[in-house]
């Protein structure tokens, strides 16, 4: 099995009630491939840096077995650069500074081995972006899934959700999926989206976890509660990897099947948040992954007798 | 096994985006019994109305195993009123009128076999009236709950903290922990307030659930996601009644047991916010909350293969 991955690979900036760091490793692609390269071993990466990107980042994600023929290096350009600033609680940021840069005319071209990947997942980017992958496919991928944001829904609703019925799982967040339905209640909002045809709908909730509605069932996963959180960038781009990395190494896209997956993903999501960029993401370990599995599992088993 | 619930019973008057009922039956010692007398028989309600309350409403606690005794009817006296409005997202609202009427003079006494009872749930009230209720225990019960607020950690502290140094688990919200912890993170707010030697306590955190931590130990219960919350009024009271209900019925306080009663306290809080005042509470069977429970059930189930 293998995992097709596109996306932002960019700088941030980011400020934090616990500190601040200037342009480090930031992107979706970039999260989502360290996350899923845990569980697959077979990752293809399409995205686009400028000169800027340092050698060293894409050699390690290499190491992790990600295939970079898909990422586009434009010669004396810039990355795509965010910064921003989380407030106090940090279930909220403000935007300081969206530079495109080389984004501004990223028109992603699929490797040949990249087109025949069976699983799919496409980062936030443009939806007529998003579209342009879906179209070089081969076909022979078993499930796509997709994140977008509230921003698309703004300026480019029509092409967002011409998108979104061409694909497998839709990731987005609470809000995202009110704005979308024009439902307050999550319940109906799904049973809404769900009419775009999609298999599977996930709407994370931050440090509140994760839904998963089928068609006809419903999982929830509880987020991680952490005595320290320093860095909440990349935490949805992690949980989409780890989700994606795992459903596409243990290739069973059943409901149970993908009710582990969102597990992994909000397992991955917990280390992410813990430090800042990806630091916390490039150290981990098999044993620490499998504990936290297990920590996830004791937070909410219970045994009831009726 | 019995259950002494002390608290309000009282009129409200409600408004929310779904409908607006006036002069209904409310008080948090009224939703407490009525959601414990699904699982517990033996109960002992203690507090103070006027002579504006309905006789038929006390008859059908009576029927539901709920002893009267405890129960001072003022003559000429009104009960306590509230009215409050919820806001469009059903998460936050604002206090109308408060005519606090014959609670003002509450000076709860207690039958004598109320004092003997197992299991104590202390209903929001001031602090010091919840504990001239713990003066008059024979020092035979096995659990003493109790429930507070922050306008009572804004002007009553330290009157607060030494009755939540007399009990053994504390239920409150999210953002009554972080006040009273001055802690924003969970995980560390409970830390703090476990300093106050309590076994247990439980964040109610509304529609994403509640977590229950022990001294050692954290378990998470999700709330149902519903498709039609029409009047939130009241769910904290009824979580914490079908919590205490189903505990003093098993007698297990263990966390396993702790764990349990949790998600019971969960499905009752579900059926609440369904319909306006008691009117969903009132009309359960047996069978629904069983359903309910195995929804939860299924809601949080995953296998998960190392």
């Amino acid at each position: 099995m293998s995992l097709l991955t596109v996306g932002t690979v960019a700088f941030d900036s980011i400020e934090t009630p616990y500190g601040r760091v200037e342009q480090v490793i930031g992107g979706a692609c970039t999260y989502i491939s360290w996350a899923a390269s845990y569980f697959q071993e077979n990752i293809y990466l399409v995205s686009i840096i400028g000169e800027d990107f340092p050698q060293s980042e894409l050699e390690q994600l290499k190491k992790r077995g990600v295939n970079m023929d898909g990422l586009e290096i434009v010669k004396g350009g810039k990355s795509f650069f965010w910064e921003g600033k989380y407030h106090q609680n940090m279930n909220s940021r403000d935007t300081i500074t969206t530079e495109l840069n080389v984004l501004a005319d990223f028109d992603p071209v699929l490797p040949k081995e990249a087109r025949k990947a069976n699983f799919v997942m496409l980062g936030n980017l443009t939806p007529a972006i998003q579209a342009k992958v879906l179209d070089q496919l081969e076909g022979t991928q078993s499930l796509v899934a997709l994140d977008t944001m509230n921003f698309w829904m703004d300026i480019a609703l029509e092409e967002l959700i011409s998108v979104i019925r061409r694909i497998d799982i839709l990731i987005i967040n609470d809000e995202e999926a009110r704005q979308l339905s024009g439902e307050h209640s999550l319940v109906k909002a799904a049973h809404k989206i769900f009419e775009l045809g999609i298999k599977y709908l996930v709407i994370k909730k931050g440090e509140h976890g994760a839904l998963l509605f089928s068609h006809d069932d419903i999982f929830f996963a509880p987020a991680l509660p952490l005595a320290e959180v320093n860095d909440p960038t990349g935490a949805g781009d992690t949980f989409a990897g780890g989700f994606m990395g795992y459903l596409s190494a243990s290739n069973d896209i059943s409901m149970e099947g993908v009710k582990r997956a969102i597990i992994a993903g909000s397992a991955m999501a917990s280390f992410c948040v813990e430090d800042f960029s990806l630091n916390r993401l490039k150290t981990l370990t098999k044993e620490e992954i499998s504990n936290r599995l297990k920590q996830f599992k004791k937070l909410i088993h219970f045994d009831f007798i009726d």
